[in-house]
């Protein structure tokens, strides 16, 4: 038999799961869907993923492929795979690869969307929203957006202890969104990003709108390369791999 | 010390709990909050609440009543209920109430807010509504809605098991809003509401609006007085008591 490179887009709903990457003892993503894979295929697969979101972090257009030699169609491939994922997974779309896409290394950008509930009281659909209680202010965090757009150095906001030798990346958009009863979207697309990269800066801006820094400081902090001068990590469940590009 | 009756504003995330009322084993509202003021009133507190909803189901406006001796001012309480009790439990409000009132029998009428969001695939806030892949016509909703409005027998909407001696009730308001990307809102207010019967009309309506049965069937089920004739009951997390009315 013919040894197939099959590609999925994915969407999930993080919330009960530990991230993307399979794990001895906890559900994960990238576990589950392998699971299943084997289960159709009888043989052992191994996802690659375009990228390993954290625990809690959600998807809507993650890639993920692997290979396999079974004779299965792709349209039964799709059929099976939703039919025994959980409702939480869902494979949007699959498809047949060339032999040398690699999810993550073939890919050329990604998109990020962060979402906030800027309100006085949330309670309701806490899993999926970063809350913010007090006023931001959407100027000065469009202001905050524009000073990242372009190709830098994003030390700044990449998490300890995971220093990457080429912290080099090209935000290629960074925007601002207001949608009615106080939902606000952030997207941000880049060639790569460093980890938590998106949560530091959302951390930042959110700081930055609620008035604790001003825009001077907030371009201060992009250029020190620190991450101890940046503000406090957003939380994951705000956070959603949106779209990746090939 | 004076013996004093406080009434509380309620809104809760029902998603982790078996529904209001006090069970030995399992997390309820009604349990929580009367934990937390056993602590602040080192007194056993038995609270009555406006309206007892079900597992899942979800609260902005509930009302609660309890009696006490505690000297505490009513905005100690305010604060400490809100210090003490879970992120997804929340007071609004905190009166004090005139010697009779009761949080059930006083209460003149409820408003239930009923969410369906209707889009060919749901992935996220899935715990908060109820959601619907086949398009719903909206018109014929609108118009099952309006057969619903006045006095009546509303028999055909209570669940089994769960007969009550006077199954009339006035149903002063049946709304429908449609919102930006297939969210839409069922909205009932009535001086008071059988065991399910805002689950059973949105099944019932969405039945209707995915043509499953005719405008003619609808307001036959509406008369018939049976349960078996209505549609299937829609799930509790779409669910939520808006507001309750003295």
């Amino acid at each position: 038999m013919e040894r197939r490179n099959i590609r999925l887009l994915i969407a999930y709903d993080g919330t009960n799961y530990q991230g993307w990457q399979r794990q001895k003892e906890a559900p994960t993503i990238q576990g589950t869907i392998e699971g299943v894979l084997t289960k159709i295929t009888r043989e052992a697969i191994t996802l690659t993923g375009a990228g390993r979101t954290d625990s809690g972090v959600h998807a809507w257009g993650q890639v993920a492929n692997f290979s396999t030699f079974s004779p299965l169609t792709i349209p039964k491939f799709h059929q099976a795979l939703n039919a025994l994922l959980p409702e939480d997974v869902m494979i949007r779309k699959v498809s047949q690869a060339a032999e040398g896409f690699h999810a993550r290394f073939s890919s050329r950008a990604k998109v990020y969307d962060y979402l906030i509930w800027n309100t006085p009281r949330l309670l309701f659909f806490r899993p999926y929203v970063c809350f913010i209680r007090g006023r931001l202010d959407l100027e000065r965090m469009a202001a905050g957006l524009s000073r990242l757009i372009g190709e830098r150095d994003f030390s700044s906001f990449q998490s300890q202890g995971s220093q990457v030798s080429h912290p080099v990346r090209q935000l290629y958009q960074a925007g601002l969104w207001r949608h009615r009863f106080g939902w606000i979207r952030l997207r941000f697309k880049a060639n790569g990003f460093l980890r938590h990269m998106v949560r530091n800066m959302a951390g930042t801006l959110i700081r930055l709108g609620l008035g604790r820094i001003s825009i001077q400081e907030f371009e201060e902090i992009v250029k020190a390369g620190e991450r101890s001068r940046a503000g406090e990590m957003a939380p994951a469940r705000g956070l959603y791999l949106r779209k990746v590009f090939y």
